[in-house]
């Protein structure tokens, strides 16, 4: 059925320009006319595949947030402990083109959708999920020993959520590449207060200079 | 001069309703009708006071910033070491009507002004003087013995930027009153890992704990 096809990619080709209209424009400056323009097609085939403008920015933040799940499952695979947890940072952390991308549509959002269902729906259904996956994560790299077990994931996952958060917001008014530098360093001082002290080593040294000391080969 | 002054009042009220406007309807959303509404005064009064939209918006965040500045200043009197970063990081903490209405405006035009100055020029005076004010603070609490002597006041102040956004973030998506509390946890918890330890103090006790273990009268 190459119809049918051929519709599912002109829709998904109308969801990607809107993501691009809605960065540069916002939500409110993302009109139908100008998301048919960006896509190439006519505001009829807008409005005959979608029931409102709404509709259209809901399924593109949809869409947004499935890519970003897909760029966190590509990145997680075969880890565990605190690169598990350092995987699912980086996943969302604005360091690349698509990624800052995502926060600006994220941020664009944020506060705005009020009583607009389903937007609102997806706004948090995106949003649980991310801070779900890093509470198990962490709880994963808790029981790991990697983690100290005086904290608490659930909470620790919050403080995450918001350190992330910032650093997208951040992203929107720095300059892109000594940013993605400090980002890191930010997640890693940030990761560091909640490790736990490998068991056995001398707090003075890192594992490596512990072993040099000791004069074993590795 | 009764009139000046009354003219003065005026322009306030207008910039005030700018300001709620803004909260409720974005940048893009706030049209000079709408303000003049907002206001009580006519669409004439604006455009006669104000060179264009551009100029109303960008007046209304400078008032914004400057309200900022003058709770900042206000809770800093008489403050010094860690008590003055907790009182200038308090006083942008969106714990308050104010302080999240602020914070709204301010999220409003992030990443937005594009090539817009003099809105751009007045973001940034914001946000760099608070910066500022907060690394010189950390310095001075360093220099007090109160902050680690190994940690850049300039970084740490990054990092807390990074990390009172990411919060003024949340605060638009959460319940404001269970937030209220953990925004609190969020940045003591912050603070804690830039402390220096109490000099001669047994690290295992907090300095009270420690003066009832003592038994010395305090």
């Amino acid at each position: 059925m190459p119809r049918v096809v051929d519709h599912d990619v002109q829709r998904e080709e109308v969801l990607l320009a809107t993501m691009r209209t809605l960065a540069a424009h916002g939500p409110r400056g993302t009109t139908v006319r100008r998301i048919a323009a960006e896509a190439g097609v006519s505001t009829g085939f807008i409005t005959h595949y979608f029931r409102d403008k709404g509709e259209v920015l809901a399924q593109a933040l949809r869409l947004c947030n499935e890519r970003s799940q897909e760029r966190v499952a590509a990145r997680l695979e075969g880890l565990e402990g605190l690169d598990a947890v350092r995987a699912l940072i980086g996943a969302v952390l604005p360091l690349d083109e698509d990624r800052l991308l995502t926060w600006k549509i994220w941020l664009s959002f944020w506060g705005r959708s009020g009583g607009d269902e389903p937007l609102g729906r997806e706004q948090r259904r995106g949003r649980e999920s991310w801070r779900a996956a890093l509470r198990r994560l962490l709880g994963d790299a808790q029981r790991a020993g990697a983690i100290r077990p005086d904290l608490d994931p659930a909470y620790e996952a919050e403080r995450l959520v918001v350190l992330v958060g910032g650093i997208g917001l951040q992203s929107q008014t720095r300059g892109a590449r000594s940013f993605r530098r400090k980002a890191w360093a930010y997640v890693e001082d940030h990761l560091e207060s909640l490790m736990a002290p490998a068991p056995g080593a001398d707090p003075a040294f890192s594992p490596d200079t512990h072993r040099v000391d000791t004069g074993e080969s590795p």
